[in-house]
């Protein structure tokens, strides 16, 4: 918790830093700019595979990563940080046993995708979402994006993987 | 062993009665068709994604199901056999913890790909494959094809997927 609320402070600062450096943005009528993705970006399921991850205890979770085309590029030629237009998805599943699979092969063994759980995404654009590191996050649930209160969770936690331009998934 | 006994001698006997039955393979100076899969498939790793698979126990192992155009249409469709053309992959990789993701959520949680182990192919040629129920089946170990024997030991186990024309992986 300590370190959460660290890194939000540090988020405010960053937010006012750039507010005084970047003339560009904010300036005439328009609005403060959004800071999570509220749209699932078209077409995601036709994505080109990143990795996959298994998140056990809690999460319970079996998931596959994929990015877009420019998000792929930048992966693999070793891109960091990711250009803008980087879009990577993460579709979350259930870790479920596979009653089918573990019949055939006599052994629980077996552990396939269950019930959706959500899809999050990560959208890079530089100027919209400089509040975060450059980085728009989004999480679906049957469709409906995340409550803020949830999201705002995303940021400090990826903010911790620096290195890697806050991406924790890396490419297969 | 038993199951796997019977089920090559029934391989043996659908193959004699394909040789009987359709005049127009194995005729002339062609040789009897090639039971797997010997090449890579090119392009494998930008097909889309099919769904993800942990395999515990002795297997260890976390991976990604890719299936090539005609693969995914028929699984998005529902077609059952798939049509001739199908190709699947399965890229498989050691059940790895994260220490990196580990570190920063604080729990033992996060597992990711480790060491690719294998890519498995299953090819559909009705004809060509004829006496593997219309699949080829192959397997790759950095770059090198798996020997027969070890080949042989696919289609008694994926036979007993008759429902699903041999493929354990559901769509996801």
């Amino acid at each position: 918790m300590k370190r959460i609320g660290f890194l939000l402070v540090a988020v405010a600062m960053l937010g006012g830093v750039v507010a005084l450096t970047a003339p560009g943005i904010g300036r005439g009528n328009e609005q403060a700019s959004p800071i999570f993705v509220t749209q699932i970006p078209p077409g995601y399921r036709n994505w080109r595979l990143i990795s996959v991850a298994h998140e056990a205890a809690n999460f319970n979770s079996l998931g596959a990563i994929l990015g877009n085309d420019v998000a792929n590029k930048a992966y693999r030629e070793g891109t960091l940080p990711f250009p803008d237009g980087a879009v990577i998805a993460a579709l979350h599943y259930t870790h479920a046993p596979s009653a089918e699979n573990n019949k055939i092969s006599g052994r629980p063994q077996s552990f396939v995708p269950g019930t959706p759980t959500n899809i999050q995404f990560m959208v890079k654009d530089s100027v919209k979402y400089v509040a975060t590191g450059g980085w728009g996050f989004g999480h679906f649930q049957d469709g409906q994006p995340g409550a803020e209160a949830f999201l705002k969770a995303c940021f400090p936690c990826h903010a911790q993987e620096k290195a890697h331009d806050l991406v924790f998934t890396q490419y297969v």
